[in-house]
């Protein structure tokens, strides 16, 4: 499992976004993903290589065509640290909520 | 609002990271967010501009005083892509699994 860094790194680009979104309908040669992108095929091959490295996607070779398939738990790991940080930030707006009613209700008792 | 390439690669750091997981328990000077750092102050100030720059949090300056605030629409943009993945992740299995259902109910039927 790669770490959040390279996970989130990759995320940074547009080409790399777009071939993520690609395999989320399932898995598909470097071939038919390329061809969607208008891009010098090396550079493409670039941003295949990151996003191996990087733990979205593996790649199997079998004769001459290369299949790329998404790794679901680093769509988990991305989605679960910021998941993490909203919980945080509302269950703090919750006890704010909670701090100010009792604030108003003491209040009303004057 | 900044765009998805500059919003995730400003997750690419450990350090970034750890400041909004600091300040989705409300906003914080500078000076605080940067003493749990090891880190020379000029490059802390770097990450600070980042996150700004990238659309993470926004900074208010009275006095000598420098405020960070998290922006929680920035949050959910993030995590809204990667949600949007996993649901068209999880909707592929979903039909995957009753297309596989109906075959063996098929088979059963033979």
């Amino acid at each position: 499992m790669a770490n959040l860094d390279s996970i989130f790194h990759c995320l940074s680009d547009t080409t790399r976004r777009a071939v993520i979104a690609q395999l989320v309908n399932g898995p598909a040669p470097v071939s038919e993903l390329a061809a969607s992108h208008e891009m010098a095929l090396p550079s493409f091959l670039k941003h295949i290589n990151v996003l191996e490295k990087s733990g979205w996607i593996e790649t199997n070779k079998s004769g001459r065509i290369r299949t790329c398939r998404l790794r679901p738990e680093t769509v988990r790991a991305a989605e679960g640290w910021l998941e993490q940080q909203r919980r945080h930030w509302e269950a703090r707006l919750d006890r704010l909520d909670a701090f100010l009613a009792n604030m108003n209700e003491a209040e009303d008792k004057e």
